[in-house]
């Protein structure tokens, strides 16, 4: 059930790395209850009933918001393709929009439409502070990048988690204190019911002023009227955004055309075949041995 | 000879690291005969009968390019006030605009303004050849912040350099063979009769087609018409242009709007005052036990 377009580069990955597997491409899948790995980028409709013999769903993704996990039967496990490769194409995506809000980018380039050279005064990483919602995997990854730079970093995460060079603040009750101190936020979430929304009006509000805010979580983590409200008051300073509420936006959002924005169409990352197939190969392994599988999902924590 | 604006912190820092030295501010320099070190940004009218002990001129800047090397006198030494904060700023910009390029935001941003959500493949940083024109201080500070990302890296000098996990060509007999084999290249030389104008429509032409350039040299560096065909052309599919032949750029200049051009005030880097005074300091003791002066220019190379 791969994206048609790279099917064939899935099945040369698998024919290497995992022969035993019959591959079939959707949607000429043969009999569904000889299915007992599903690759899939979307929610499959009626999967209990359809795939009765399933025992693994590879969500070909960072995040598995879009699969309704209730509705997955107990003895189905939900396994993130995430791989070492794509977390560094993620981190340099970060770096990369750190970068742009740290040398004031966004204000040159409206300098630039405008015909203005105007020099700002250049301010030393290591006076810049750089805070990391989530720090999983791909968090952890993006911080690696951007410590050699000397950036003051930290993190925010659900349980304490090592932050290279500096502090993990931990649940709720220490985001207005980690927010308080990020000149540049970076939202590395997964979206769950917890984190649905976070970045609210009250949440951006302790920010400090003009701060930067990159986001390559989901688009459902910010509250995207209140992020709009906060950059024409100036409270948040700029934004890379790689990922809306709806994806493509209508042609009336106003991100499009917002001065303080920079908007790229969900490129941060993306699943890598190779890196995918040998989670997949690894499990196979881990199934025969009753190991447990490498990027299960958790269903109560949603990620 | 200060900026104004800064007289005072380079005040304060002498003070602490050269205290030896008594402090004075253009205009009010009292006798010239009496001045041993002057600090500057631009060349001074007369330098040599005004001054007529001068010791050494400080070039406050990477570049020494905007003073007569000709006009100053055999025993005044013409130093530069680099330093490696300075380098690391430099190589901080060098970094964006190479990730800029390589993640195709320049294309994005049109798409943005365009009104486009058209994601592209990723290209692995491993696929993607960085040359580095130059490879000094500054050069090799760049090249070992983008070594980590795992780009393909190489560099071109005048003399034979080290270049991180790549290959260094040398002269002008190298010259097109290292264009060719550079998806981006950054230009990081210093501004010479050699190097004036080497960037002209031949030389781009050398490059893979579709290549980023990066100039954070001089913008005398590049044949500001040749780029702007070979934008025109999409023989170079965009820059990341520092610094202009003209600065700022006249209001007709086409660089103000170009889609393939992003553009800011010379802002790559500055001296840095700490760094700076500490070269001064440093150069004081060995004036005084007779050693060979840091940074000093070689008049008969221009840098």
């Amino acid at each position: 059930m791969a994206d048609p377009a790279d099917a064939g580069e899935w099945r040369d990955y698998l024919s290497t790395l995992a022969p035993e597997l019959e591959f079939r491409q959707w949607p000429d899948i043969g009999n569904p209850a000889e299915v007992r790995y599903i690759l899939a980028w979307e929610p499959l409709a009626n999967l209990a009933e359809q795939f009765r013999n399933l025992r693994v769903l590879y969500a070909a993704g960072a995040g598995v918001d879009q699969f309704e996990l209730t509705q997955l039967p107990d003895q189905v496990s939900l396994v993130r393709l995430v791989d070492s490769s794509m977390a560094d194409i993620m981190a340099e995506y970060v770096l990369y929009g750190v970068l742009a809000l740290h040398r004031d980018i966004l204000t040159y380039q409206e300098d630039q439409r405008g015909g203005r050279w105007q020099p700002r005064p250049i301010v030393h990483a290591s006076q810049r502070r750089v805070g990391v919602m989530g720090v999983g995997n791909l968090g952890r990854a993006a911080l690696d990048r951007l410590q050699p730079l000397g950036f003051q970093l930290s993190g925010w995460n659900r349980s304490l988690k090592n932050v290279p060079g500096g502090c993990c603040y931990v649940g709720l009750e220490q985001l207005e204190d980690f927010l308080g101190q990020c000149d540049i936020l970076v939202n590395m979430l997964p979206l769950t019911v917890e984190t649905d929304g976070i970045l609210n009006a009250a949440r951006l509000s302790c920010l400090p002023r003009g701060a930067g805010l990159i986001n390559v979580g989901r688009g459902a983590h910010v509250v995207e009227q209140d992020l709009l409200d906060a950059l024409d008051a100036g409270q948040v300073g700029g934004a890379v955004l790689d990922v809306l509420l709806q994806e493509p936006p209508s042609r009336q959002s106003p991100f499009w055309k917002h001065p303080r924005v920079l908007l790229t169409p969900h490129i941060a990352s993306d699943v890598q075949v190779e890196g995918g197939v040998a989670v997949i190969a690894e499990n196979l392994r881990r199934e025969e041995e009753g190991r447990p599988l490498l990027n299960l999902v958790d269903r109560s924590k949603g990620y």
